[in-house]
């Protein structure tokens, strides 16, 4: 069965409608997946021609109730001519138009119009000029999709990473640590690793939050006021969590790879690992989601837009990831 | 040139003696290291003769002038006996050996009685509980040494890591960044890695405190306000310091490979990666200091502790590197 995906452009300035256009023309796309494009059929044509890739778009309402043969359908969404083409700028209008490729996609997923959505990347700074205000696409998403509980996965290949907050500052890290979360993470991730990754019962490791996860309690209490007893909770329910490991010392004995997933407690503890294991295949999913959505996890790479020298390896693997998630769902 | 080195007992419930014992008898140290143990000759003795190690102690007040050949110095700095030892439990004695230790060898380290010293990993609970008030042996040499500038440096081979903020709970590390205290960093690291590592002009990343180093002050102003500006003005001084850098990108991208060090903002952004890179040979190095001290980088392993399996290869490398700062300082 093929899959239906919809590809958002992301920011159009920086290497997203390249990455798009560069793996949907990849020899082992076309069997699988059905792409629907959403974001301007004109910057989408203007980037395949400075490419040079042989494709064809046709402007499509919305998804085709049979696609043709060879062409790939694009649903436009925000009025953008070639014109408004700045590589490597942030520019509101190229926050609109990811910011408006987001809420259709979104929509087709919660219709089921599409099997999936996988997101190129944005700039959160253009998105905001654009008057979108969501830390990122994983917070719009899970308003758009009203889904209460979501959980930010980074995945390079067998290696899984979930996040216990995203995109904070790091001041606002340890006030953002509390029990209902921790606990709500765990939730979240072992239900996705079931049913998104069919893994029966997975087994997921907790970091702590501070340095030797607090040594007990002489380096910060949260690993034993919240992190200890969340643990122990979820546990309770059957959930096969363990820890809180202290970070530096289980990424450095490689303990990573005898757990499912690795809950981690800040963005740069879970991804510092994770890009250093493996830069190229990294994905980003957001477990808990209603709809099935995917991206590659690097960001719009602005000094590299325009260049044609964008390695589209991670935007393959996360319309890899969708594709197998649908199969894992339909099961 | 054969290098005197103190090298102190640790927590002895630990690992600590063990990778002591180790070291001293391995093949590569005789020619180039005179050892001189200090804690308590009863603990060693009994360590030694539980891994059959064929060694031989002489109970001295000092550092003896001239070394009998074959035989280990030790300098007993607190009364315990074999009845003292618990191995794997935090105990005020053990604590007070440690401790006592530490004072004993930095003292010998100002008179220049030793060229050098090596401390054995101790368990800070165990420091606490013995009346020491220190968040590690780093501060405590600091005090002990009177040096007021000291920043904590990991070293795995090439790679090196300074850190800005060291044991603070990740609740109080975004208030102890500050611009003088990164300037004061920069300046101690690029200053050590000349005298110490015979770097002549030092090139050092420096990485930002928020993910993605804050994206333009969209996730933390630390970025932007404090770092960025240190940065600028240590460059006025002709410190070759580059960033902030986003730690996640940097490291998946192996950056680190193009520069003599990178300072980190805290424990886990510098520690994971280094540990990831050379778990068994990372060593750490109080750069800045008055006396030379280096340690290995992981703890008293109180669950290995006198099971005859712990590994001395960062004990071994930290006695090396203690070694080779002793010849740098000297040219």
């Amino acid at each position: 069965m093929k899959s239906t995906i919809a590809l958002t452009i992301g920011d159009f300035n920086g290497i997203g409608p390249e990455i798009i256009l560069k793996s949907i023309t990849h020899a082992s796309f076309n069997k699988t997946i059905q792409p629907v494009l959403i974001g301007s059929i004109e910057v989408f044509d203007y980037y395949a021609r400075r490419l040079k890739l042989p494709l064809k778009f046709e402007s499509v309402e919305s998804v085709p109730a049979k696609f043709s043969s060879g062409i790939i359908p694009v649903i436009d969404t925000f009025p953008v001519t070639v014109k408004n083409i700045q590589t490597g700028k942030i520019a509101p209008d190229a926050g609109k138009c990811a910011g408006t490729a987001i809420e259709r996609a979104a929509q087709l997923c919660s219709k089921n119009s599409v099997d999936a959505m996988v997101t190129a990347p944005i700039s959160k700074e253009a998105l905001h000029y654009a008057g979108y205000n969501f830390p990122g696409q994983t917070e719009m998403l899970a308003m758009l999709s009203r889904s209460s509980r979501v959980t930010m996965m980074l995945i390079a290949k067998s290696f899984r990473v979930g996040l216990a907050t995203i995109h904070l500052p790091i001041s606002e890290v340890a006030q953002n640590i509390f029990q209902e979360r921790i606990i709500e993470k765990l939730e979240t991730l072992s239900e996705s690793l079931t049913r998104d990754f069919a893994i029966e019962t997975p087994h997921i490791a907790v970091l702590g939050l501070n340095p030797h996860a607090g040594e007990n309690g002489s380096i910060g209490k949260e690993e034993k006021d919240i992190i200890a007893p969340a643990i122990a909770k979820v546990r309770m329910k059957g959930i096969n969590a363990e820890g809180p490991f202290a970070a530096d010392g289980f990424f450095g004995m490689k303990r990573e790879k005898k757990f499912d997933a690795v809950l981690a407690m800040y963005h740069d503890q879970g991804l510092i690992p994770l890009k250093m294991s493996g830069f190229h295949d990294g994905v980003n999913y957001s477990a808990g989601l209603k709809i099935i959505r995917t991206s590659p996890d690097h960001g719009t790479a602005f000094d590299l837009a325009g260049k044609g020298k964008a390695n589209p390896q991670s935007m393959l693997a996360a319309i890899a990831m969708a594709h197998a998630i649908i199969a894992n769902r339909k099961k």
